[in-house]
C-alpha cells in the first residue's frame, strides 16, 4: 500500500494538472494582500472583469436576457477561481470543461426556446468539498476516501441544477470538518486573501476565499458550529445559516421536498416583508455586546457601535437596545460536549485505514496541540449519555427563547426584539492556528436561530486603539485579548497585521425565520452604507 | 424507605378517593364487553349523553354560543371519565374540581364580554399521562417519580388552555411508555372497553380507551412508534401522528412557535384543500396489503379492501393501486436499534432508586419474558453509533422517498401517489401480552410521514373467516397467525373473541403533509360512510 503521503501527493498533482497554462500567474505574487491581484494580474479581460465583478442580480438578468452568454460568464469565473486559488489555495474539485459544457446547452436552450431553465439560469455556483457531484471526488481532505467518485449529484446540488446553475468547482474544508480554519493533508492549507498570514476561517474556508475573490457568485457550505458564517465574516462576504432543514428550501415554483430533512415551508414573501414584524415600522434590534466567555477586540465592538448608529439613524421609530447573554457558556459546552462524544471513533475509523495522523492543531507548526480554546478532546460516551446531552440541549433552548420571549416586556412595540446583532468572532481574522473559538457562532447553531452575516467594515489601525481590559472573563479570553499584542511567536505580530481584515456582524432571528432574518438583514446594510457615504 | 409496593398502593388509593360517591358503579359489570355502559348505567341524565354523544364541532358551537355552559359539558365528561375509569382503569391523574373552576370562569368570560376565550372554548380535553399540568404529577407509572408536582404546564397544555381547553383528567400508559399496551406498577393495566379481555393498545391506551367510551372529547398523547396510532385502532377512535415538530402547529390567529421544536408553520388551508394533489381531482391512493414482516389477519384485510371499494366508488377519476412494501423489516429493526441503544441505562435510572423491576412483558403473568416479537433487548451503544444507527436511517428516509416519487411513472396523475393506506397492526385488538410488534406503525415514524388513524369497521366472524396462510414471512408471523387459533394459553381462546373488536387503517402522507392526510383522510372517512350506507 502507498504511504498517506504519496497518496495525497498524487491527488494534489492531478488537481495541479487541472489548471490551465494560459491561466497561469508567472511569477505568483508573495505579497500579504492578494486580493486585488485578479484585477491586475492582466489574466482577465475588461468584459471578463465586468461578469466577474457583477451582482448576482445583473448577472442573471444578463443572462436571461441572453446579452451575457452563460459560456462566457462560467469562463470568466473560473478563470479568476483558478487565479484566486493559485493565490489562496482555496478549491479542490476543478471540473470547468463539463461547467463549460453545461453552459454551452443552457445558452442554446435560450436561443432556441427563448425561455430561461429555471431562476439560476446560466450562473456559476461553488460548492464545499463535501456537497457530492455524479462523477466526482468528495474526499473532505481525508486520504482514505481519495478515488471515491460519487455516484448521484447531493440534493442541493440537483437543486441548483434544476435551477440552472453551472456548477465549476469544489472548495477547501479542514479534516474533519471541525475547524473554524482550513487545511488538511490532501490539498494544504487556504489562506485570507486579504493577508495571506490570517485564517480565511473554515470549515467552509475554501467558500469564503473564492467569493471573497470574485472567483465565485454564490458559493454553498455548511454550518453546525459557524462553518459558513466564520469565513464569511474573515472573508468579508455575505453568509447565511438557515436553521435546520430549511437549506434546501426553494421557490414556489419548484419542488419542496427533494430530501426527507427539508422542511415543507415555502418561501414566505409576507414574512421576507416582515409581517411578523409589525411590517418593519417599528423594530426593536438588540445588540449582544459580549458574551462573557470572551471579550470582542476593538474592530468589533466598533462594528456593533456603527450597527447601532446605522439603524438610529435610519428611522426614528428604530430602537436598538442592549441584549444580556444567557448561558452562552453552558449552551457552547453542551454543544461541545455532543460533538466531543463520538468524535474519537468518527475520526479514528476515517483516519485509521491509511494511517494518516488526525490534526491536532491548525497552527503553522501542523499537529502541536495547542492548550485550550476549540475543544477538540474527544470525550467518548453512551447512547443514553448522549440523549442526556441533547435533552439538556432542548432545555436551554426552551429556556433562551422563553427569555428572548419575556423581552416583549421592554420593548414597547407588543412584540419581543425583533433580532439580535452578534458579533461573529471575537475578532477579524487572525493568524492561522489562532482561531480556536467558535463562541459566538455555535451558540445560535445550538438554539437553532437563523443567522445572517453583513459585513461592515475593515479594520483600521487608527479606529481600532487597543485597549485592552483590565480583567478578563477567563485564561482563553486574556489569550484572546493578547492576539493584540506583540511578541507571542504563536501569534500575528503586530496589531498593525489585522489592518484591512473584513468586520463582520450577525442577524439573528428565530428558528425557520429565514425571510425575515434576509429583511431586517437588508434593513441594517442598507442603513450602514448611508451611514458610510455620510462620513466619507 | 417504603418498598415501592407500598408507595404504588398509597397513588392508587390516593386515585381511588378521587372518585366521588354519587359517580360509582355499584355492582361494576363483569361483562368483557363494556362499550355501552355509559349510556345504560343511569348515572347520566339525557341531558349529560346529548352532551357526550356530540361531535366536538357540534360542543364548540353550543358552548360558544352559549347554549350549553361549559360546566355542564365538563361535569358531563367528567362523570363519563369516571365511568369508564371504573370499567377499564384508564386514567391516572383527576382534577375534575378545578376543572369545573376554569369552566365557571369560562362561563362568566363569555357571559360578560359575549366573547369566546379561543377557539376550544369550554371544551374539556384529556392528556396522556406525562404531559405536565401545573401542580400535578406526571409519574408515567414510575415509583420513583411519584410525588414530583409540576412547577408549569407543558408547552401543548398551555396552547389548549390559551385555546380555551379545560384539561380535566390524565390518563395511562405503560411504564417505559415504551409498550405497544398499558400496564404499569402504579396504575396497574388498561382494558379494551370493546372486550376487557383484550388490549387496548398502547403506549396511549388510557386515551384510546377514555376517547372510546366518549369519556372525553378529544385526547393528546404522543406517538414515537404507533402510540397514538394503535390505541386509536385497537379502540376504534380517529388518531393523528403528526410529523416531528408539527404537533404544536396550531391555528394562525395563535403564535406559531410556543416552542424551540415545532416547526414554524402555519395551518395552510391550501394544502388541506389539496392544492398539492391535483386539487384533489384525480388521486391515486396505493394500498399497503402486507408489509413483508407480518402478514395481516382477514379482518385487517378485509378492511382494505372496503377502503379500496370506497374509494373507487367514491369518484371515476380516483385510482387504487398496490404498494410494494419497500424494506420495512430494515427500517424496523433500524428504529428499534435506536430505542435499544440506551434503554436499559434509561429504564435502569429510573426504576433502580426505588427497586421497582422494569416490566419484560404485558401479559397478565406479569414479569414472564415470551420470545421473539416487541424488541426490548436492550444493545448499548456508543454516541458513535448511535451516529451510524441515525445516518443509516437518513439513508432509508432518502431512499424511500425516492421510492415514493419514483411511482409519478405509473400514476398517470403527473404526481407520484397521493397517500398510501396502511393497516395500523397486523390484528384487531389482541389479547393482552400479545401485541408484540409495532412494525406497521413505527417504520412511518423512521420515515417521519405523517399518519391518520381511521376507524372502518368491525370484526364479524361470519365475514373474517380464518384463512391461515401455508406460508409465513418468519416464525412471528406464524405466530401472530396463530393467534387466531384456540388453545394457546398465553392467547385470546377463539376466533370468536375478536368479534366487534374495531377495523382500522391508516392513511400516510409526506413529512409535515398534515393538511392535506386530513383532507385525503376526509375524503376515504366519507367514502367508506358511503358504503355501509349502501350495503346496510
Amino acid at each position: 500500500m502507498a504511504s498517506w503521503r504519496s497518496v495525497a501527493l498524487k491527488k494534489k498533482a492531478e488537481q495541479e494538472a487541472l489548471i490551465p497554462k494560459e491561466w497561469r500567474l508567472d511569477p505568483i505574487p508573495s505579497s500579504n494582500d492578494v486580493s486585488s491581484i485578479p484585477e491586475t494580474c492582466g489574466l482577465l479581460d475588461a468584459n471578463e472583469l465586468e461578469f466577474t465583478n457583477s451582482d448576482i442580480a445583473v448577472l442573471l438578468d444578463k443572462l436571461a436576457q441572453g446579452h451575457w452568454s452563460s459560456v462566457s460568464v462560467t469562463k470568466a469565473f473560473s478563470k479568476r477561481a483558478i487565479i484566486a486559488h493559485q493565490l489562496t489555495n482555496c478549491l479542490t474539485e476543478i471540473f470547468i470543461e463539463r461547467a463549460l459544457g453545461r453552459a454551452a446547452e443552457l445558452d442554446e436552450y435560450l436561443k432556441s426556446t427563448g425561455n430561461v431553465r429555471g431562476p439560476l439560469h446560466g450562473l456559476p455556483v461553488s460548492l464545499k468539498d463535501q456537497i457530492n457531484v455524479e462523477g466526482l471526488e468528495s474526499c473532505m481532505g481525508y486520504i482514505s476516501w481519495i478515488g471515491q467518485f460519487a455516484e448521484r449529484n447531493a440534493v442541493v446540488a440537483d437543486i441548483l441544477e434544476e435551477a440552472g446553475a453551472i456548477l465549476f468547482v469544489k472548495t477547501n474544508i479542514p479534516q474533519t470538518l471541525m475547524w473554524p480554519e482550513t487545511f488538511n493533508h490532501v490539498f494544504g492549507r487556504t489562506s485570507n486573501p486579504y493577508n495571506r498570514s490570517l485564517t480565511c476561517g473554515g470549515s467552509s474556508g475554501g467558500e469564503g476565499t473564492l467569493v471573497a475573490m470574485r472567483g465565485s457568485p454564490l458559493g454553498v457550505g455548511s454550518d453546525i458550529g459557524g462553518s459558513v458564517r466564520i469565513p464569511a465574516a474573515f472573508c468579508g462576504t455575505y453568509g447565511l445559516r438557515p436553521s435546520y432543514g430549511r437549506a434546501a428550501s426553494t421557490p414556489s415554483k419548484v419542488k419542496i421536498q427533494y430530501h426527507p430533512l427539508a422542511v415543507r415551508k415555502r418561501w414566505s414573501e409576507d414574512e421576507y416583508r416582515l409581517a411578523d414584524h409589525g411590517e418593519g415600522k417599528q423594530l426593536c434590534f438588540a445588540i449582544l455586546w459580549d458574551d462573557g466567555i470572551i471579550t470582542p477586540h476593538p474592530p468589533i465592538t466598533r462594528g456593533l457601535r456603527m450597527a447601532k448608529e446605522a439603524l438610529l439613524r435610519a428611522a426614528s421609530s428604530f430602537q436598538v437596545i442592549d441584549w444580556k447573554a444567557h448561558k452562552h457558556s453552558e449552551m457552547y459546552s453542551t454543544l461541545s460536549e455532543i460533538w466531543a462524544s463520538g468524535a474519537e471513533e468518527d475520526y479514528g475509523t476515517v483516519a485509521a485505514p491509511t494511517g494518516e495522523p488526525v490534526i491536532a492543531s491548525m497552527s503553522l507548526e501542523n499537529q502541536i496541540a495547542l492548550e485550550g480554546g476549540f475543544d477538540h478532546n474527544s470525550i467518548p460516551r453512551s447512547a443514553y449519555q448522549l440523549w442526556q446531552l441533547h435533552r439538556k440541549k432542548r432545555d436551554l433552548r426552551e429556556e433562551h427563547l422563553q427569555v428572548w420571549e419575556d423581552t416583549v416586556k421592554i420593548t414597547g412595540t407588543g412584540r419581543p426584539v425583533d433580532a439580535i446583532i452578534s458579533p461573529v468572532a471575537p475578532y477579524a481574522a487572525v493568524g492561522h492556528g489562532n482561531n480556536k473559538s467558535a463562541n459566538y457562532t455555535a451558540v445560535w447553531n445550538l438554539l437553532d436561530y437563523t443567522a445572517l452575516v453583513i459585513p461592515v467594515a475593515q479594520v483600521d489601525s487608527k479606529l481600532d486603539s487597543v485597549n485592552l481590559p483590565q480583567l478578563f472573563h477567563s485564561h482563553i479570553d486574556r489569550r484572546v485579548s493578547e492576539l493584540l499584542n506583540a511578541g507571542n511567536q504563536h501569534l500575528v505580530d503586530n496589531p498593525e497585521d489585522f489592518e484591512n481584515a473584513p468586520i463582520s456582524l450577525q442577524v439573528i432571528g428565530r428558528t425557520l425565520e429565514e425571510e425575515a432574518v434576509i429583511g431586517m438583514g437588508e434593513i441594517l446594510d442598507t442603513a450602514l452604507k448611508v451611514i458610510k457615504v455620510e462620513t466619507k
